[in-house]
């Protein structure tokens, strides 16, 4: 059994499992709606293990022994997590960055890395005798949390903004989650969400308000360290909006050194959309609060927020890395979704894409060498919305069924 | 070194490596255009490993063992395969069948088991040093293709009809494939990429004229039988087209029993759409041959052809498997979409939903027994079309921010 406490980020302070749910209570009397979120739990275990895991951290017995539960029979019966650590040998060519690889963490059951807090979250719920979970999301945490729950036969309510990518709200109905469309933003969608939980008594796997979101997520660095043959990457290059997944990477890499079995923390570079870039604005600008951005916007849709949920602990996490942020243009979003695709074969959404644009402008300036050992985190599948690919890689006109016209279609080459 | 030689399915002649490139010669000459393919040549390994490889399948060095390749640098470096079976204790409360499990092939890079087939088709292109692969496909064996060329750095050329679904034709064409979108049917992209192959010289990777496409679709039994702790299932549920992944999934399970790993092959139950059933009719009407389906369509996409090209073969083999055919209709399809998904959590195309819809009309049948270990092949990712999802999971409208119309919405139960 693996016991732990919850930390306040802000304050410090502690608490037992069953004097907690959510946020501090001190520090969120702080709270302002629709703003950062005040008082972000951690987890810390109480015995971490002191060796890696021989089958690999995807096993289910190796998840409960680095997770706060109970035993590996909480876990869904659905394989998260377990994703490629991919060496990219042509992307490494064009960039001329031998070291590079790409954790395609695409390739998960609803297709995001946002699987990995939902099957946490979902097997506390289960602990906690909840049998419905309940989220706000730009789209994936949506689907993410709908699939885990159809899995383990919890019922999920999600709050999405109605302007959400039609797959993703397609992929999420067809998992028999009670779809909440909002005629309002993501935030509108949070603070609803929470309502909803505190009137109806539903368990809330918002992100930076839900402690395991972060915890669920640290499986992603405890994977990409087991699959670089036990060692630490010099930097990791991660896709921000709320700044949840670069937390939940900093708390895996930060628990692997404290059990012993990494010497070192990697650089965490924080990529964000030019529309939608309070974090890393942040960051460049070596503020210690946070500018909410009035009409944040982005063709990266997962990456678009005004006010950073978990803005306090990401801009601690990157900064004690010794790290940084990165802006990048939709038009280089959209350039990264097709480079990517085009010389790795991993056909990345949007918001994930924006970690290679990520890499490119971190190296640009300075901030990661083209000698080190990078890690790109792809946290979204294309297919969760094709139609934004569809803005860079035109169709070709349909010819008939002779080969005259293919000639004619594919000159000057064929 | 795996040395190996193609033996023709009809005739039985043998022929090695550099004697033969695609069919055989001598049944070809009864091919009629548009018809079932004469003369599919399967792969036969001099000698095939006589242990179970202990790092699984999915690991290079296994795969090239068990493959017609001459060393495991010979793969693109792309994690094809290695795919979950997943217990799915949901579906097996629901169905009244304790010992069935899903193979979650939408899970590969592209979404779909054409993977498995793309990974050794394009590691033999290279070997031949081909710089241009081309298919055509109804759209998952394209997007493939191309996800495959490009993590190795070929060209690929696909050909498509032009009312294939978006989003696998944006995936394919982000992959920076040439896109060829055929005004016709999928037997004309056939011809026409045959016919264009020929006049440019690039290697054709068409299922069921290619060898190398059931070879490499092998590897899905291989998998499962490693993953059903070194036993074969007593049936296999697979969702047919042409006929190519059930003939793989055969090869795959008849080269373990060759090998002396396995004591008896899988019953293999072929499922197709009411719309689309060249093969599963044959199978019920114990006829020899195939009657083509002029107008052939369901909302299965991949599935749809008029004259399955690998027929022969298929029936072939599911007859000597002990198996079946079954029929299902696409209310039936699009009802296993959301059942698949609401109790698993796996989020299936209508092609590949197309088993679970299979599996219950075998059951029915008294083809397959509740208590029988059965294995549902799923070929295809639920976001690789969306829009058929949206057929049964409606949206609902969208609401006001406010508690007191979530009340509503979801009244009368909150």
């Amino acid at each position: 059994m693996a016991r732990f406490s919850f930390v306040c980020s802000e304050c410090g302070a502690r608490y037992g499992e069953r004097e907690a749910r959510y946020v501090c209570q001190a520090c969120a009397r702080s709270q302002t709606p629709g703003g950062v979120t005040r008082g972000v739990l951690t987890v810390e275990l109480a015995d971490l293990p002191t060796e890696w895991p021989r089958t690999g951290f995807d096993a289910p017995e190796a998840l409960a022994a680095w997770l706060p539960l109970p035993s590996a029979n909480a876990l869904p019966a659905l394989a998260v997590g377990g994703t490629p650590l991919l060496p990219v040998p042509r992307l490494r060519a064009t960039l001329g960055m031998p070291h590079l690889w790409v954790k395609d963490d695409s390739r998960n059951p609803s297709g995001s890395t946002k699987d990995r807090a939902s099957l946490l979250v979902v097997a506390k719920a289960i602990e906690y005798q909840c049998d419905t979970v309940a989220c706000a999301s730009t789209g994936n945490a949506a689907s993410a949390l709908s699939c885990v729950a159809a899995a383990a036969g919890l019922r999920a309510v999600v709050f999405v903004p109605a302007k959400a990518p039609p797959a993703k709200l397609l992929q999420t109905a067809s998992y028999g989650a009670r779809l909440v469309l909002v005629n309002g933003s993501y935030d509108d969608a949070f603070e609803l969400s929470v309502a909803a939980c505190n009137r109806f008594g539903w368990y809330n796997r918002n992100t930076a308000y839900n402690p395991f979101t972060i915890e669920g997520k640290k499986t992603l660095a405890l994977e990409i360290a087991a699959q670089l043959a036990l060692d630490a990457p010099d930097a990791v290059v991660v896709p921000v909006g709320d700044g949840v997944i670069v937390s939940g990477v900093a708390k895996g890499f930060a628990d692997l050194v404290r059990a012993g079995l990494l010497p070192r923390m990697p650089r965490l570079i924080a990529a964000q959309p030019e529309g939608s870039a309070a974090i890393a604005l942040a960051l460049r600008e070596h503020r210690a609060t946070i500018i909410s951005v009035d009409g944040a916007h982005s063709v990266a849709d997962s990456l678009v927020v005004s006010a950073p949920r978990n803005a306090i602990l990401a801009l601690r996490e990157v900064r004690a890395s010794g790290g940084g942020g990165v802006i990048v243009s939709d038009d280089a979003i959209l350039a990264a979704v097709g480079n990517l695709a085009r010389t790795t074969g991993v056909f990345a959404e949007p918001a994930a894409a924006t970690a290679l644009a990520g890499l490119e402008a971190a190296v640009a300036e300075g901030l990661i060498g083209r000698e080190e050992r990078v890690v790109l985190a792809i946290t979204g599948s294309g297919l969760k919305d094709a139609t934004a690919a569809g803005r860079t890689s035109r169709l070709p006109p349909a010819i008939p069924p002779e080969l005259e016209a293919v000639e004619a279609l594919l000159s000057p080459e064929p």
